[in-house]
């Protein structure tokens, strides 16, 4: 069995995790810690663990996380960065759901984050935990930084695109709406019910923090200098991320559907559809996977990949749970197993 | 493995049924039929189970249900009472979930649906699925009247009260609110996004068809003559009932949670909540748990039980599965064992 | 013109206000104070209001509302009781949509609101704004304590029942539900969206601070004790209360329906309906109308009333609009003459 | 005074008509028809009309529409086109809300709308009612061809760059999500609660019948070929459509905010917001604007509106009572003249 802790348990990434992990198979779940919640259960707080896990929440002061095997760190940004060497020291594997290691660049990071990073050495030796790109690697890594949720499905939705070299680079625009979970768990009047229910919006058109960890990932696969348009929107629904993308073929007579099946064949988490069917965020509802369907409006010259994933899932808790698997050999479907609730 | 069929697995309850099935360790899903859609895959129906099922929705009229051990009626009333009796006949057990075979009384059961039944012969023979009343019944039994989505999370709420004789039964108040996939998948204006959402209302405030069922259930735990006033209200979500019972106690001062949690100490599928605690329905969202809670404002002559399910689970499909559990001797729990998805 | 000034417009109650305010015929809105927001346009803090107002949000303490004719409260409990005094003094007439002069009985609101009140005095010279009972005393009123959401709809439901001396007044049930804007625009958990989307629970069923309001409001008619059990419920929808109102007949065989139309057939804003026909919250969306109907459920001793209103609307600024109406001698439909909006 | 009648009263298009026209200071109602619901009130029909208009449905067979001013169509497309000549002989205004006059082109209509048009010789005479663009043509017009919802916001939010020649026309992205009652009234499975709530999903990726209409109407503005994808998506909510539109500048140093601000400062019903801010679907609640922002992401080569209206509103019924009241010489705010309603 696996020990495995979790830090920052009380938000809606962590509690997917307790879902997940509570269940897993080969999973002993030893601790959850939270500042604010220590000492009370777990199921006290979110009742849907009722009867699932009798785990209660610990002090992070005094929990001996470094007994454990591995650690996942379901907190804000800025928290990994200062806890995460001790263990890793310690031998014990991290996970880091947040933003404190995806960034290779230090300088970058510390532009978007706006502080200074705790410990930029480690920026390099953190392995992205992109199962599709970085499996083998991620099969050694120490730490792991899972990607954000933008960043999963918009790379998932281009990379074909761009490991082809079939589309010009300089003209990529993501369109992208996530589900208001996206946005945490702190109270905040935009993410009230009266203000993001029955409306819609976009948000931080002019630069968000998602976008250089979107371009890291992209330039990795680009021949020429890479431009992302991005703009997120908030959409009145719980779960969900849904990518539209946009970008100019360099040759519209080639067969993209073909190409996408042919690149997801063997994944299990990317779900490439039948021509001409679009995909909806509710047939990801807690499932693990990102499904995506490939168009090509009036046979122009622009390619339009349509990429819907659960962001607190394959966006989160699920793919961190899926690199654990990686990490320590088992299936990869191992305590992930479950189908979609649908409706 | 149990080998079993479903009959009408296209709408909201089939769906679920498929979910829990398609991943059931014990059951080997041979067949769904549909009239509708026979040919397609089952998972260009329901996307959400593109990966989970290869299964095929094929002919009612060719498949040969016979051969199954159990077969589940996930139909609108008026179905299973003209093909139950055959397999019955073959040896083949029936789990009803539609309202064929809920009601003892023929008179009773005509009146209310409004057509001639098929089979009374059966009405007797049939056993109400309600594993915390009638166990012991339905591990023997032949047909099973799976009980509908209202009457099983108000019967669970009122059940304490009667077979205690803690209250009159001469006042019982059940006010009741279903989200919208209760009502089915059929195509009405009142279940349309834009009429059903951003309101709230009542129906049936005359007379809704779930109530003889609930007085049936209720009335062999009362001494007197039972009268109960049932208020449904359609509430805008997805899955989920909540429940508002009041009844008049005898004697006030009686300890009413705690007779509470000893009725139900033992029954997996029952939550009571600690004393001042509400349950919300999101809290059993995709998961078979009936929560409650009890609360007497100002230590009135008035008791509340507040009890919430997911309609579509314990109010349906998952109970279903485990009636299924219980009359093959298996854990409750096999194939039902999720926790609840939140947020 | 009527001059009139806001003291707290920036909660939903405010900005409803505006909206009445701002296009109101016989009202010039001469101020609309906040500390949050000061010197900020109002239009920047509501931009459902861009064009519609260019007044800016000014400093509570150098606005001079004394030279306002009317002032509007629409401020968390315990504000207008410190301010009042002083306006009243001056002249200025008061209409408070907070909870400071709605009871009489200086030790029950203290008991309820938890702290002292600051002018008790003026407890009993209030004039409790539900113009369909006290449309006189409005007239000549100073100081008007304007209506709860809840006691609004829900006295309104059970006063023609009262008044007719029909029903036991021992067994009183409103299980009542209300949009998530009825709890203010504080930031709250309860309020996120990912907690009250997709969800519905009951809250405070040990006892609400509106219970009081409305036993008040319903004892004047009632000849005996009254006993009221009030359950309210946290609805997933913005705007809307429906409250379910339960009462035993003394009388089985009395027509209700009539003696609702006859009660309320010369006022503006109460709409019964036709028999047999249930109301729904979105057909009083935006407006000031509630709308209710009766029903006798299997023709037993049983009445129940449903009864929905804009919790925003005749539940808080509508309402103090039309008072402020009755006060001035204008038509009570001036400047509230709005279809509600539907879908 | 106005007289009008409406054809086809009983969609979500009809609904808003009644409830403008119903209130319109110079118009006087006089007929809507109805074949399904002739005979029966208005007001029982849509219960949020109650007390506002005294109207029944009538046979349109015998409705004596020759009588009015002017009639509305809020029918389906392949209805308007078979009677409008008729009255249009009669010297009757025809204001068209369906899709049968809006593309000048024959041809291009058949083929988006399968069917043979019933009177190809209107296409040419019919103004295409954007008042922002035909203010003039609209005030002669006798046939005015109400634009659709998408293409209201769409072409707004691109004619000033398409105007000023700013950017590459053959490029043009329109990323545009439309709530559920964009989709009208019938029965579809999409447009169920439980089908369209908690999810989301583009449609109609491989062409939508929007498209030509969007591109005639911006193709006078564009001195190249112009190519435009458009993927419109179907956004959780009853009201609103936001598009994010995306187009390449020819010259990156144009500053765009502010020739949109030139561009609309006379315009009463288009709102250019301050820079940086973002506009949202239920800031357009119920009112005719469109209201939009500029943003030009690191300052790089790819422009991004963003633009909502009230696809009932501004995108329907609004824009049509605004058309008749240039028609009639009116100010184009009369009747109109409503605060959006938020929360």
């Amino acid at each position: 069995m696996i020990k495995a802790g979790i830090v920052g348990g009380t938000g809606y990434t962590g509690v997917e995790l307790l879902r997940f992990l509570s269940r897993h198979p080969e999973v002993d779940l030893a601790a959850a810690t939270s500042r604010t919640e220590q000492g009370k259960p777990v199921a006290d707080i979110f009742p849907s663990l009722r009867g699932v896990t009798g785990l209660a929440f610990s002090d992070p002061e005094t929990t001996a996380l470094k007994h454990c095997d591995v650690v996942f760190f379901a907190t804000p940004s800025g928290t990994a960065m200062h806890q995460a060497p001790d263990l890793l020291e310690a031998g014990v594997k991290v996970i880091d759901l947040s933003a404190d290691f995806r960034l290779r660049d230090k300088d970058e990071w510390e532009h978007w984050y706006g502080r200074k990073h705790a410990c930029p050495g480690y920026l390099s030796r953190a392995v992205y935990g992109l199962p599709e790109v970085n499996r083998n690697e991620i099969r050694a890594a120490e730490l792991i930084a899972n990607p954000g949720c933008y960043p999963t499905v918009i790379q998932l939705g281009f990379l074909p695109l761009l490991e082809q070299d079939l589309v010009e680079t300089d003209s990529l625009i993501a369109d992208a709406k996530s589900g208001v979970s996206g946005a945490g768990r702190k109270l905040t009047r935009a993410t009230q019910f009266c203000e993001a229910g029955e409306s819609f919006s976009a948000y931080s058109a002019d630069g968000h923090r998602h976008l250089p960890e979107i371009k890291q990932g992209l330039a990795a696969f680009a021949e020429d200098a890479l431009e992302l348009v991005f703009v997120p929107h908030l959409l009145p629904i719980i779960r969900g991320i849904h990518a539209t993308l946009y970008a100019r073929l360099k040759e519209p007579a080639v067969d993209v559907h073909s190409i996408f099946k042919q690149r997801y064949a063997q994944e299990h988490y990317v779900d490439v559809l039948p021509r001409g069917v679009h995909p909806d965020t509710a047939s990801v509802n807690g499932s693990n996977v990102c499904r995506m369907s490939v168009f090509q409006p009036q046979n122009g010259a622009t390619v339009v990949i349509l990429a819907v994933e659960d962001n607190l899932v394959k966006g989160a808790a699920g793919q961190a749970v899926q690199n654990m698997n990686i990490l320590y050999g088992l299936d990869e479907t191992t305590g992930l197993d479950h189908a979609g609730i649908w409706p």
